[in-house]
């Protein structure tokens, strides 16, 4: 057995196909969001303007936020030290639950160290407790669904995107008696679409189903207090967990799920990846109850985040360049090859000073390689301006289609 | 299908037995630790004394550590605002990384948002990595190793607790062309035992496999350097990974494991768990920084731990308590019954402001239920004299027995 041959087989074939991942070595400047320093690469740290950031919201930066953490951190140190059950459970975990559930309308929340993990843990442990569950998953879910899916090792559909008949097919031909679990998100990151969430909703009624859906790109964003698409749409009470978390319009870290206490109460009691783990510093968790607090009364930021949004996208697309169809506050723009998507990446970054990560599989489906821009509350025209024209001196550089 | 009865008779079974989990609601205080404040089930916050923190050092107090989160703090945001690849990638989480493959002598280094999360990423990726994958696990390994394992759906086999002669019976009855990786911990956290390592990597040496180390109750308390029990027994460089915490010794949050550069590559472009998750918190990841510097050069908080330790144990066995016999810092006494444990503790927090958490099933075997103490540097001796008297007389109250 040779490992190392096993080992760098596996690299090589990343780089063949032209997607090994090169980390952007980067420091944001507080305060001058999305202005930040780059530094690997480079002679010395060099100024760059970020465009791929899920601080959707520069909450990362808020005052109030900032000031939440350093109090924290002085009151209560920088660590937890320990599991919720072991030494681990502050008062400030308390109170941001309380928040979160207050915020989705439900009887409970529990938090978890990423939304990676809350939506593993849930998943897995719900589909576990519940003896012969089928899971019915759409299949743009995000990795951690997936994870958490298959951990959970019991039977799964997959439906088709936002394909509210083949869900109801899936559904009709399962067995009425079996518990079942239908999984979604309500803003789908890579494309920015949204689910049909109340159609969901029905469906699960007419099929007795449990419903789980995702909000990670949606909290904070959507709905008049920030309670995602759920909070937008009006249809928080009908689903049954939420899942959100605390790392992208909020600004800090974390994950966390909302349901009825039962189901809060079961996850917290059963689920390894939220039991035999060290709980969110608190300093994390002062900041994010001040970030959730704030977006529940302002809506400032997100009104300026739609209308950043819809100025990117007007603007691509006046300049012809391949702008998807997104509903949301995420702009990609699609390059459809994994080797230009990284080109045009570099060009941006070495020479524009403009940094927007490539998005290659496995994040999204081979051939669909983008460049993915998250335009904020701080992404000013000036700066979209200089965006759109380095974009479309690029792709004539490169020959690429520009629309007529 | 009722799913409220399902999950309530779930919940009725925590009970029946015994363990169902109520989190104590605290708030450490910054500078005074042990001491705490404790909320609920009290009219207001009410002074009490932590006995069972993973804080081992206090290093989440430490001058050093809030001096530099507070600076990242105001020097780039809350949250890093993405994943390693697309925006979450600082140069702090460069230099910690290059600082912790130092620590363990190693090539390279990846963080992690937790311990659980590092064990469960870099076990399953690796297992699936290597097609044929055999894995050999210790039985008493943590709950996240285990995780790990069976998400990879290898081949496993559990080798009793620290028996060489049952690894080598395993080993040795194995397809010898397999892949093969022996995965044990350094501490073990419950029992306070140490593996024989060396030893291990004997065998792994014999058999070719490769060995995984989890090292997060001794990492910054072990060795010259705080590399760990690797580091004291100099045999890091035959551990292939060395896995860690920055939630325990370290003080703050995360996890990581060190490496070979080829094999930390795979793991960082393989591993789901790393993968898709926003990073961590710069402002975490700058506090570790500079605790895991100080723990290089400093070995005061080790050696006064160490005291501690050895200074309880010894009250404990003068008094006649059944503490076990740990070769560490971790001081468990067993109870051996659900209940009585959790009493006690009940006892211990209403009367005499001391917190320790009962660690019952499946943290332990049934029928070693147990109350876990970890004195540090600055649990000082009229505290440990003020503890043993308590138990002492809780002991004789609810008719346990002591030692003559």
């Amino acid at each position: 057995m040779d490992y190392q041959r096993v080992f760098s087989k596996a690299i090589e074939r990343l780089h063949e196909e032209g997607r090994y991942r090169v980390f952007i070595d980067i420091l944001r400047n507080k305060g001058a969001y999305p202005n930040a320093r780059c530094f690997a690469g480079h002679n010395g740290p060099k100024p760059i303007t970020v465009w791929c950031s899920n601080d959707y919201l520069s909450m990362g930066q808020h005052p109030k936020v900032i000031e939440a953490m350093e109090e924290a951190l002085h009151d209560v140190g920088a660590g937890s030290g320990g599991t919720r059950n072991i030494g681990g459970n502050t008062h400030y975990h308390i109170e941001l639950e309380s928040e979160l559930a207050d915020l989705h309308g439900k009887e409970g929340a529990l938090l978890f160290t990423s939304g990676y993990i809350s939506n593993e843990a849930t998943l897995s442990t719900l589909a576990r407790i519940l003896p012969g569950c089928i899971v019915f998953s759409d299949e743009l879910n995000h990795a951690s669904m997936i994870a958490g899916i298959r951990n959970a090792g019991c039977e799964k559909h997959v439906w088709r995107h936002n394909d509210l008949a083949h869900l109801e097919e899936l559904l009709a031909a399962a067995d009425p008696e079996a518990p079942k679990l239908i999984a979604f998100e309500s803003v789908y990151s890579m494309d920015g679409d949204v689910a049909p969430i109340a159609d969901i909703c029905d469906l699960a009624d007419k099929y007795n189903a449990l419903t789980y859906c995702d909000e990670v790109h949606a909290v904070g964003m959507y709905g008049p207090r920030g309670g995602g698409i759920t909070d937008r749409d009006n249809v928080a009470d009908r689903v049954t967990i939420i899942e959100g978390t605390l790392a992208k319009a909020i600004g800090v870290m974390g994950g966390y799920v909302a349901a009825d206490q039962m189901i809060v109460d079961v996850i917290r009691s059963y689920a390894p990846g939220f039991i035999f783990t060290t709980s969110l510093s608190p300093v994390l968790v002062a900041g994010a109850l001040a970030s959730v607090k704030h977006l529940k009364s302002s809506s400032e930021e997100r009104d300026a985040q739609q209308a950043s949004a819809q100025t990117l996208k007007a603007m691509f697309a006046e300049a012809g360049l391949p702008v998807m169809d997104s509903t949301t506050h995420i702009v990609p723009l699609i390059v459809a090859d994994p080797v230009k998507t990284k080109r045009i990446s570099d060009i941006l970054l070495a020479e524009y000073g403009v940094y927007v990560q490539p998005i290659n599989y496995p994040t999204v489906p081979r051939g669909t390689e983008r460049l993915r821009f998250t335009p904020g509350p701080t992404h000013n025209e000036a700066m979209m301006r200089e965006l759109t024209d380095a974009l479309v001196e690029i792709w004539s550089r490169m020959e690429l289609r520009l629309a007529a």
